[in-house]
């Protein structure tokens, strides 16, 4: 199975407004809730796709309660491990004027250092039956910034392969640990390294330990730097839509290339397809299948001469 | 005691963010949770004021739980009726970089007929130790829209005076019962007598039945249209801040001048350094008793011949 890890779990809620003024007092025509957090969303994908997937990470009080619900309600294995705080929201804005989303992230419970070891120790347990360990997202205040490094060298000695979809302190210091996968937005690469070019921050994070960096550059599609050789993968069209998930799609197709032992050009070509099917389905965690189908034989992968290797 | 009845009782939770961004995503800094709605609100006013109040209303669900946590962590007296539904909460953005506030308010839980007997029968033994009650806001969906004019007429039948702090169809169906005193604000009263002068809008709500009423005018004060007469109140000076809270620190003074028999221009000058006191708190429910007192002296009460009486 393939283990996705969310410290950061949160309750997505999404309020849909008719139009989002500032200083103004908006009347929410309608509430929804649903477990998120980036593990949760690539599970939901994995899940989708027939691939079993368990979740970990952290929920406590009435708000981990209600994830725990929507777990369940999505059939999703849960094997979040309890806080004694209260788990974080997210509200989503939604304007029906113009369609676009405004976000507030909640910062998180506080996970002191027995919670830490409380998790070190389920995971080691999971990882055990996992192919692949897919660790996403912020840390929630307390967990050690080398939190991602520890539980992919934990992962590695139980058999497991690893991707790190992370950035900054994390991702630097996770990289040390030679994660299988390493998978930084445009943005995330640039802020983690310094390095404006994608392939200059990847090459910096594989210097530093990762085997290869899959970096999502949005319309622009994908580039891989890896042992085997650098790729660049491109949509066949542009799509409008939802681009919160896209990443976390992208992530769920790299970990079913990694478990079945794919190349780079087939899972490139997977990854966009799939991401680009996530950016027309409303909520991050779904995309839309015949979108996907349709992308895939359209997707093109040009190896780059010169790059990685 | 002064009872408050606040039927859509929320959860108030406040974001602080660096700036508000419309569709961007934002890191909030720290999340503040307090029980809320106006009636909550009028009764810690009440509270620091050294009045007896109780709070009833509806709350359920883990976020009905919070709102009882609160209302303890107060030293509120707790009479809120529990309903199978989960509470609402508001959600308040508060922008650092100008210090502006966006709201978002949620609608609440449905409530159905057995829980708004079961709530009838608790109203009719609190009313029965009010000397006033206060009923605020706006009605979760499911109660009937004439709840405001039964719960006067019950209040009435067990000898409490009334204040209705409502607007639309409650308010319009809630004056045929003969509350002692109504208060919309401007807004409100034009909304919900059509008429573009308060003075004519609230001649209407008196024809209609309502016995006083109160229009809170912002920053340029109040008028009371009676049976006694009529009279506009102003602040001695412009104050800026938070005018959540201003209306419910108003409707407090209101019901201690109504349970204490002042005149309306003792009661009106109350009302008015209390509202102006209540800008400059950040939180609804709180005033600056320092500036409070000050103000006292200054506000300037004028009769208004040929209106009301």
């Amino acid at each position: 199975m393939i283990l996705t890890v969310t410290l950061n779990a949160a309750l997505d809620t999404t309020y849909d407004v008719d139009r989002l003024v500032p200083h103004a007092s908006h009347r929410v025509r309608e509430v929804r809730h649903r477990a998120g957090g980036k593990g949760v969303n690539v599970a939901r994908v994995l899940q989708a796709l027939g691939h079993p997937a368990v979740v970990t990470g952290f929920a406590g009080g009435p708000t981990g309660g209600a994830i725990h619900d929507d777990l369940a309600r999505a059939d999703l294995v849960d094997a979040l491990v309890d806080l004694p705080g209260e788990s974080r929201r997210t509200v989503t804005v939604v304007s029906a004027a113009d369609g676009d989303a405004t976000v507030f992230n909640e910062p998180g419970p506080h996970v002191d250092a027995e919670d830490w070891h409380r998790f070190l120790s389920r995971f080691a347990t999971l990882a055990r039956d996992a192919a692949v360990v897919v660790l996403s997202g912020s840390l929630p205040p307390g967990v050690p910034a080398d939190a991602y490094a520890e539980l992919t060298r934990l992962a590695a000695e139980h058999g497991a392969r690893t991707i790190v979809d992370a950035e900054g302190e994390p991702l630097r210091l996770a990289v040390r640990s030679r994660p299988d996968v390493v998978k930084p937005n445009a943005d995330e690469l640039r802020r983690t390294t310094g390095r404006p070019e994608p392939e200059a921050g990847a090459a910096l994070l594989r210097d530093a330990g990762a085997r290869a960096v899959v970096a999502s550059l949005g319309a622009e599609g994908m580039l891989v730097v890896s042992d085997q050789g650098a790729w660049r993968a491109s949509p066949p069209e542009r799509v409008a839509g939802n681009p919160t998930g896209a990443g976390d799609a992208c992530v769920a197709a790299l970990a079913v290339g990694l478990r079945d032992g794919l190349d780079w050009p087939a899972t490139l070509r997977e990854a966009v397809a799939l991401s680009a099917a996530a950016v027309l389905h409303p909520a991050a965690g779904g995309f839309d299948d015949q979108a996907r189908r349709r992308f895939l034989s359209g997707v093109e992968v040009r190896g780059l001469d010169g790059v990685g290797a």
